[in-house]
């Protein structure tokens, strides 16, 4: 089976086995020697001395407590979009009461720099830029630091949606000071799904003394304490995915962060001229393709869905269709985490005898 | 090593087991079978036609799923409290806008369903009432099935935190009619955390049409919508506790509820009938012990940590301290999901060799 979907990715057996140690007191010596060392790995990862924090959760919850860990009711907020994530992100800052201001581009091109600088001239009462460095959706990758140093320029907190970028591809958190950064550990990790992971910047705290949205389970001043003084959560966490994050650490370090990067680059590349080698167009610019997911054009004459089905169940290859309002109109192949070359071309392989199978389907 | 902590509790082998099986698609086929299939099987343990929705996170965040899904900021609650998870609730409720009425009974005594009528009658203004099933931090049960009743009496919405009740001491949510009743996988249920159930009331769903407290991640409505349609979850879940839950589950109905109720009230007597024939006394009335957790109370001239450790590294057996303001004063046995009498009888052969050791030291 090739799962190649945009998370949760497979796991190699060690993680995956790691998963049957048994429980230990998560009050214990045991239990915050492996939390302490998994945060520092974490940290390397995110290429920051800010302070990172896992919390028991989908990606999701990460994004909302950046959002209610940072904020107060009433606060205005830009929210950059180029896709469903970077909607979603959005949401959750209107849902806790922010003012959001929407900085929308069309699904399939990034964020451009100028018009955040624009829109933060404009008003100069945002306090935060709530942007997705790589937008799942659309198999877009924010260019990010010039997005961040505007965030700079102008003086405001920066919240990154780094669910699907953080340990794939290259986001240097402190070099791009960016204040919050989220990520979940289905994504690049090699980690099963329920943690999210979360850094916060010394600017970040200082925004929280003064943040009034509510928050409790995703307290994050709450989380830093219990882990500086004890090396626990506040909450018993998810013990079993913290083992597996643990090997999946290991195996990242092993490799080298910068070789991962370089990994997800190549293995990106393959899927994008394989899919052109098929005839079929990409749909992102392609000069922000992301290189954790690549967007696919569903062919005119050929039906999505029963593309995917046949992938399924004829080879075994499993691959996304397209969210919200790109459904039936692109599909998705996700190459992060425990990949390689080999298994786009597997992916490619399978592409070729299902699409014309799935014409006039 | 005997982990007898009120969890994470030791999960069987098997369940261990299943965290190894590799990722799916949480939006295909395989995964809505497995979630349908668990949900089905914790529907029978909850001994409900409610929903029961499933949340990738610890039972706290259960506790808050069930506050924000129903309640709306300035609704006036009684937070019914016993203990340290009384409290929680109770804070849990405050921090999002309610006007919290505390009715707290002394550490170690159950609540007076006689005293919960008064303050019901004393303030026809109560919305909601907030009340723990089981105690874990002093050990008591308390008597739900008259409090439920009274709140149904004064037509009050009644939200119970079963979390280490559920599955492993009867709580028939149906019978008793509770709106919202929580619990999480690490306790009974044999698995390790990293995930919350919630059943929900059509009066629960009422309440919740009209309830103002903001929640994005934990939304019940969009779980119960997407479960609905799709047998999915809104937000990428923890996949390899779901395989543990589903494994974990298997067990309890091979065993039979009844049985594992049964077994909890034996297993819980043995350690109830150890500790005072090792002249150790209980924390809690007896008469309202609970069935999954025993505080005992840490005799004079015993140094309550330094015997917690002589268990630990002498005798591989691992117990909690008291929280809050009972740490240090009483010691916890954890007796739930995966326990048997013969465990108990291990625990007591190690206290009383702990015990003389941990005295003067």
């Amino acid at each position: 089976m090739q799962l190649r979907i945009p998370g949760p990715t497979p796991c190699p057996e060690e993680v995956l086995r790691a998963q049957s140690r048994q429980m230990i007191n998560h009050r214990g010596k045991d239990f915050s020697v492996i939390i302490r060392k998994v945060t520092e790995q974490l940290k390397r990862c995110f290429q920051t001395q800010n302070d990172v924090l896992i919390l028991t959760g989908s990606g999701t919850s990460g994004l909302e407590a950046a959002v209610v860990n940072t904020l107060s009711p009433g606060d205005r907020v830009l929210g950059v979009s180029i896709g469903a994530f970077g909607d979603r992100f959005a949401d959750i800052a209107r849902t806790y009461g922010a003012d959001v201001k929407k900085l929308s581009f069309d699904w399939g091109v990034p964020a451009d720099p100028d018009a955040v600088r624009q829109a933060l001239k404009d008003d100069a009462g945002i306090k935060a830029v709530l942007v997705t460095h790589n937008e799942t959706s659309t198999g877009i990758t924010n260019d990010l630091k010039p997005i961040a140093a505007v965030a700079r320029e102008f003086d405001k907190l920066i919240l990154v949606d780094g669910v699907s970028s953080v340990g794939s591809i290259d986001l240097p958190v402190d070099a791009w000071q960016c204040d919050v950064v989220v990520t979940g550990s289905q994504k690049g990790w090699m980690t099963p799904p329920g943690m999210a992971m979360v850094s916060m910047s010394q600017r970040a705290w200082q925004a929280n003394e003064k943040a009034k949205m509510p928050r409790f389970y995703l307290d994050l001043g709450r989380a830093r304490k219990i882990f500086d003084e004890k090396g626990q959560t506040p909450w018993t966490p998810g013990i079993s995915t913290l083992y597996a994050l643990d090997v999946g650490l290991d195996a990242i370090e092993k490799e080298g962060l910068q070789n991962v990067f370089s990994r997800h680059a190549r293995v990106a590349k393959v899927a994008r001229e394989g899919a052109k080698s098929l005839g079929l167009t990409l749909f992102a610019r392609e000069s922000h393709a992301s290189n954790t997911v690549t967007a696919i054009n569903v062919p005119s004459g050929v039906d999505g869905k029963k593309l995917l089905q046949i992938l399924r169940e004829e080879h075994q290859v499993v691959l996304s269709g397209g969210q919200a309002k790109l459904e039936g109109k692109i599909f998705r192949i996700g190459h992060l985490g425990w990949v390689a070359e080999s298994d786009m071309n597997v992916v490619m392989a399978a592409l070729k005898k299902a699409l014309p199978a799935a014409k006039g389907a």
